[in-house]
């Protein structure tokens, strides 16, 4: 008998015949019907369809396939073949005919789709809280927001309805909902994993990202999901990165740090510090304005046309079931002129210079996934002004062409989680999960957010 | 006694003491005074303080420096501390502190500059004709142009006047005036010679090129001005490619190539092709169109914007000394939005990713350096659409990352020389040297434009 969907356990209980595909999917439908909170959900694959699933894998030996009977769940911006696709907007969706490629890794893997995730509108939001589906109830406190942009896929993934679930990640979608629900969440290196099949938001950056319970399950997912994909201009052959020399952990002096008031996500972090420290990496204190700067440029410069790129087109011609809030930010970007673009790219290019030199003195850069954390209250007062506070430590990863992977990281006396996130160059995605992972064992902290999480899987 | 100024005659003639880089410099002065053409330099070094700087190299070894007592030229659109920069525009004209690093790079390796040169204004033309400071003459024939934009650079080294020069390529400036002026023209991998100190184009995608008489010559400067340069954001790590596993050459088919009506220079690429077949070459048919598709959208699309980015301000706020037609290419860049150049960013990877498969059909893609070569009064009369013409073959090169190698390929009946250039992947400059040097040796053709190329050199 099994409580957590985590891999290892799966795995465990599938090898030993303990349970088999058909259980787990039993009590994956049981648990969602039991969390009952609709907003998690855009579509949900019709029970007996997942069954299906699951019984068309019992001739295979749970070793031949390194996602066996795994279940997932996938954010409503990529495509599922014959499942709408709806980014969040209803008069968005259309039906594809085909699977995004990482999704159809994931399948042809042994995993099993269970359904799609709710998500801000066109994966433009940290907050959760832009979706004409409801907003996600965060597990922790019902005032609080879950998070986003893929807050359906978080949500789920919290609260044990799947073993992981698929994100995308432009300016921090897969790393701030991770923390506001106390799971992992991989934002890969650009290009790794395919978006192919995928709903634009800043094409030439976004990512597919990956929530789970362990670093250790994330990391065996990317394992299945990376690879180039010919089909994807914006595609490279992994090239991971080995173990570099050192431990060195890149933190900024305490006055560039913000917590937006926050004195008890302020604690946490230096408590993360102190821990990093116990694990044997040594603290060097480096200047992240460049990389605080350059992320700036996200939403108030050049990037910001490419997200009018992306659906400016049907934002112009629709109203219905389009968030307020989204078609001002995605609209704006109308503005901006081509000389403007390479402007700021001239900007980027020159802080990516500067933040090459801090590599120079550390081997992972370690911040607050995000200073604070608000109630849907809050954002719904100041949609735009919290939402950017939400991204101040995420905004510029993609940009700088960094990995980056959210850990939690202890609790606020109000029960919510906080997290910190490990960063580096791209291609060292695996050497930090290796790095959470030890950071998760030394947290030692129960993980996945509800009791939910912890009922039994029965054969 | 020497007659050539290539550099193994130079360094034959210093180790063995035959010539001092005084005698050297006495006879660039001499040979520059009878070429007479004042339309190739913008600025020549006072004859002294040249003669100064070739006597400061006396105390040293000619063995201890790779470039000792080498006479070179520089396009004036690149700095030389101390002397003004115009970029082919008198008002425009500042005056630098310090040198580019390219430059300096030079200078510190022995290398002797004696002037700096004329070029289409703001290094945008391909043809020579775009200058408030006359047009050079082409050596071969002084009603056709002599090819842009580093047109006094090229001249310079056909006319024996200098051993090597320094160009700028951002659509094939130092490709088009190596093929009209019978000389080597190598447009290295994008960010490996530092632009630090160049005026810029397209500043995303210029390049510094060198001209000089053989491959080996060109190559020889490579090693000495290529490496990584901090203060330019886009620089890179030169990282050579070793000798690929095959000689595969990529040539398009037939219906692929247009010579604008000239029947000479579409003969001599046949037989150039003949010639690489001789070598040991193996001729395989690939389609050339997503090469000449992108090289559409540098004047056409997103790049455009960048020109305007670079010297719009200075062109929307000045009219003496601008070239009208520069002026009307460069601010129609104002008109394109930031919409537009993310749009051309995508068409642009999904081309390149096309060419990526037809790279691994072929080692190397050599094409005409251009169609054709035209008369000053046809330019005149039709100055955008002929440039255009002109661009054909080396407009895609720097969009799609790629290295080349502009290599004389014989002459027309009208005594016009015509050019084949040898592309490859970033990275390749080294082993396109090495083919180029084979290439030209299978040709045998006397190299140097004029008989005053072959004038003595004598102590």
């Amino acid at each position: 008998m099994i409580s957590s969907l985590d891999l290892p356990s799966l795995r465990q209980a599938y090898s030993t015949g303990q349970v088999t595909p058909v259980d787990v999917v039993e009590t994956v439908y049981e648990r969602i019907e039991r969390y009952a909170d609709p907003a998690v959900w855009i579509y949900l694959a019709p029970k007996e369809e997942s069954l299906r699933r699951a019984q068309a894998l019992t001739p295979t030996e749970p070793s031949q396939l390194p996602l066996y009977g795994i279940p997932f769940a996938i954010k409503d911006n990529m495509d599922w073949a014959g499942v709408p696709t709806t980014a969040g907007c209803p008069s968005f969706a259309y039906a594809p005919q085909q699977s995004a490629t990482v999704v159809n890794r994931l399948i042809f893997a042994g995993a099993i789709p269970i359904g799609k995730t709710n998500l801000d509108q066109f994966a433009t939001g940290l907050v959760g809280t832009r979706s004409p589906y409801g907003i996600c109830r965060n597990p922790f406190h019902p005032e609080y927001i879950p998070g986003g942009s893929s807050s359906g896929s978080a949500v789920a993934v919290a609260a044990g309805l799947v073993s992981f679930s698929l994100g995308t990640d432009t300016a921090g979608s897969g790393r701030v909902p991770a923390a506001f629900n106390q799971i992992v969440g991989l934002k890969p290196t650009r290009g790794y994993l395919s978006t192919q099949g995928v709903v634009p938001a800043v094409r030439s950056l976004d990512c597919v990202s990956i929530f789970a319970l362990t670093c250790r399950d994330v990391q065996a997912i990317l394992r299945v999901a990376a690879g180039f994909d010919p089909l994807d201009p914006f595609s490279r052959s992994p090239q991971w990165t080995d173990q570099p020399p050192g431990l060195r952990v890149g933190v900024p002096p305490r006055e560039q740090l913000e917590f937006f008031g926050n004195q008890a996500a302020a604690e946490n972090y230096q408590q993360a510090l102190t821990r990093l420290a116990g694990l044997g990496c040594t603290l060097v204190t480096v200047d992240v304005m460049p990389f605080l700067t350059a992320g700036d440029l996200l939403y108030e410069g050049a990037w910001l046309a490419e997200r009018t790129a992306a659906v400016g087109e049907f934002l112009r011609q629709t109203q219905t079931g389009v968030d307020p809030v989204v078609r001002q930010i995605i609209l704006a970007g109308e503005a901006i002129s081509g000389v403007r673009v390479f402007q700021d790219m001239y900007r980027l290019a020159a802080l990516k210079r500067k933040t090459e030199m801090q590599w120079a003195q550390m081997d992972m850069l370690v911040l607050p996934t995000t200073g604070t954390i608000y109630r849907i209250a809050e954002v719904l007062a100041e949609p735009i002004a919290l939402n950017r506070h939400l991204g101040r430590y995420t905004n510029f990863v993609n940009l700088l062409d960094l990995c980056a992977l959210a850990v939690p990281s202890g609790r606020q006396p109000n029960g919510l989680p906080t997290g910190i996130t490990l960063m580096a160059p791209a291609g060292w995605d695996q050497w930090l999960c290796h790095w959470g992972q030890r950071y998760q064992a030394a947290l030692g902290e129960m993980l996945g957010a509800t009791a939910m999480a912890e009922q039994e899987v029965s054969p």
